[in-house]
């Protein structure tokens, strides 16, 4: 694979319950993370469900970090999705499950691109 | 697991470049995409990269659909997320495929959710 990006699918559970329920809060610890991966903000939205749980996405210059909280499970599911090389998603995603108060993460780890085959054509009528 | 959401991880290659750079126009695909996934759409992000490429979030009421686009290569990374029994996120991407002209598609579906056996503490602790 010609790999173009790096999408960490994480499910943070045993979280402190009233932080996935305070939206304010989850923006700036999810900006934070973006910062400390060494990524740059762009911008970003949120959302309020009813009666609880929050959705925040956070556009970084290079891709997105995104959370939607379960707090009546003490459960957010964080995605982080970056791409470039300087850029370092777990340093931002260490930081997300310390200040959620997480006790325990599974992280996927997903390479996004192009299918080897593909990228080799793709080569190839670059150069022809 | 106590299975919450379902993310779809796309690789889509072969896509119309054209289109992979209209901000505008991939921001209607999107929303519409949600849409006739059965999802609502709450509010949607974006950003434009330089020389070429963007990201397109759109906050839906069961999660987001996310979009970073390569048109160097025809290629867009594009996540579906979504909860509830309500939504079809398959539906929303065969029609983003479509319009995006991809000729070539990869999916990781990825169940999000509570390990089992933290389930189970849980539903335990309810209980008690």
């Amino acid at each position: 694979m010609k790999q173009l990006g790096t999408l960490l699918a994480a499910d943070l559970t045993g979280c402190n319950a009233a932080v996935l329920d305070d939206l304010d809060k989850l923006e700036e610890i999810f900006k934070t993370a973006a910062v400390i991966a060494g990524a740059t903000v762009v911008n970003s939205t949120s959302f309020r469900y009813a009666p609880q749980g929050v959705s925040v996405m956070v556009v970084i210059s290079e891709s997105h970090v995104s959370t939607h909280t379960w707090p009546e499970y003490d459960y957010a599911a964080v995605d982080f999705f970056t791409c470039g090389e300087s850029v370092d998603p777990y340093k931002g995603l260490d930081y997300i499950v310390q200040e959620l108060g997480a006790t325990n993460v599974q992280v996927t780890e997903i390479a996004r691109g192009i299918p080897s085959d593909i990228a080799e054509k793709l080569a190839h009528k670059g150069s022809s």
